[in-house]
């Protein structure tokens, strides 16, 4: 029999939520924005509604239950989202307890790290399917990461595991916004990739980039030096070369220290496709012990940004594997 | 019922044996020379006499099973060893197959690898005990690492996991043995750490260890800068602290991608104690994310080389119990 779950993508900017069907994967997907300046219960209320609106595509109307993807630290049981960055006013939030309290049920309700959730659907329903155990990098605002060991996020000790983006390439290097000299995220996160393109391609007045970004490039985006490397731009595709000569040395120390050696990248910069992971691929290969060189593979998840509500919807199916005696009696029962 | 194993530690120059019983630890323990230039056969020989000779320390000879550690990659079923460094002539050995040969016996018989197994030692019976995860680094001639989760060890995808050795923390930096650029092994493995303190050390002629390393100090060790540094030499100490602060540098990074905040320190070089681990220890919270640094900690493996052997001995009483309904059953049975 079908199984419904609902799978929600909580932003600072918009709420998408997804109907996913177990096997089929999304079913109907729609977005509303999050209104985030109006405080912690007026989002609540519109994650509620969003849920109550996808899952009349359900047969029935009925649902599994709901999982929801945040930024940032979440707590082990899933149950609560810690200090979103992008919501203000969150602080700690139980988003398990308010969403039964306004959708009137106690079906399971779990939030997950965005990041991890990217990794579970990608696992489930995208370029990790084959594969049991992968490292998920997420490129967008920020570096996002998560380790999928036996089909399963890797959570570590307290539910925080995965922080590539903070992981360091330079022990001297700039530092992110945490102060972490050297970490990936202050080369490739896309303002540091910005600032660091701006400065390098100033004075390259023939780069496409001059055309896009406006006067001293202040309006730069990795976007457009994907752009302009398309379009020929020798200048960009430098500049998004160097930035994926950076990432394979970061994946690399990854895969020394786990023995995973399938890494998928998602996420909007890596829109940039092998501008920057053909780099990234010969600069891991150098940086990665011999004896664990075979079966080496950077993948670009094929899944859009859907890839994280499949990942949330995931978390409902996972729970009632876990807590039925089979699907089929839980399916009937 | 008391259970025993024995656990090995085969090395280049010495085989070293102990009996182990479950809860008590360590029983009985021997070495012998390993007399590696005659090859796999003759060394196998002398395991299976050192297997034979601490097992009589056991109530009427009965030992549970054999464990084995070994330094470089073993097979995901560990059985074999492959291309193991310092064994001549080696290449492929089913260390399983052929003990069972030696012992005529059919008793659970594993390999793994030595660092692994100094972690899973110290989980049940050193430092680690207190933990269900932490990292464990051994700092000998090279930087060995292994990550324990769940009171086990975490194998990754082929069984390699935990080459913290092979991290780098500078993409740019010099060269380990496998070339990798920047890897922690190039800073501070006993041969490097040797090599930078040698130059760095040569025009402070009031550096005691002048007294201790010969004419230009060509046979410096670690051993004599840990010596220096405990007689008050400031120069000793400092280089001490530079090589901490790489490796609080390195354990970042891994702390920021799996969220295990306990690393334990064990190996030959970590009697340094606190001349590496304090600077270390100042490094990593620079470093770590600040979500993550509540409860970090960098502890000294309190065991020495034994830590090894237990860990090696643990691997038959993990194998008991997942292959028996319960330890009862197996104990009378």
């Amino acid at each position: 029999m079908a199984q419904y779950a609902v799978g929600i993508d909580l932003g600072g900017t918009m709420i998408k939520a997804a109907l996913v069907e177990r096997e089929e994967g999304l079913v109907h997907e729609l977005s509303v924005s999050t209104e985030a300046v109006f405080g912690p219960s007026h989002v609540l209320d519109r994650i509620a509604q969003a849920v109550r609106q996808v899952s009349e595509f359900a047969p029935g109307g009925d649902i599994q239950g709901v999982g929801i993807g945040a930024p940032g630290a979440i707590n082990w049981e899933r149950t609560t989202v810690l200090y979103p960055p992008n919501l203000p006013g969150w602080e700690e939030v139980n988003l398990q307890q308010e969403l039964r309290n306004r959708l009137m049920t106690d079906m399971p309700i779990f939030v997950e790290n965005d990041a991890n959730l990217a990794g579970l659907g990608s696992a489930h329903y995208g370029a990790g399917r084959p594969y049991d155990a992968f490292i998920m990098v997420t490129l967008g605002t920020g570096v996002g990461g998560a380790i999928i060991y036996d089909n399963k996020i890797f959570r570590g000790t307290t539910g925080a595991a995965g922080e590539i983006g903070h992981m360091s390439i330079d022990y001297e290097g700039p530092p992110d916004r945490y102060g972490i000299a050297g970490a990936i995220e202050a080369y490739i996160g896309q303002r540091f990739l910005s600032h660091y393109a701006r400065h390098r391609l100033l004075s390259y007045t023939d780069s496409l980039v001059h055309n896009m970004a406006g006067e001293d490039l202040v309006d730069l985006t990795p976007l457009m030096l994907f752009e302009a490397a398309d379009q020929g731009d020798i200048y960009a595709r430098e500049v998004l070369e160097w930035a994926g000569h950076k990432l394979g040395c970061v994946l690399a120390s990854a895969v020394n220290l786990l023995d995973i050696r399938k890494i998928i990248v998602g996420g909007g910069v890596s829109a940039a496709g092998d501008y920057i992971l053909d780099p990234a691929r010969k600069a891991i290969v150098r940086s990665v012990m011999p004896s664990l060189r075979d079966g080496l593979a950077i993948l670009r998840e094929t899944l859009g940004n859907e890839v994280g509500m499949l990942g949330a919807a995931r978390l409902v199916f996972e729970f009632l594997d876990e807590h039925s005696p089979s699907r089929t009696s839980l399916a009937t029962g």
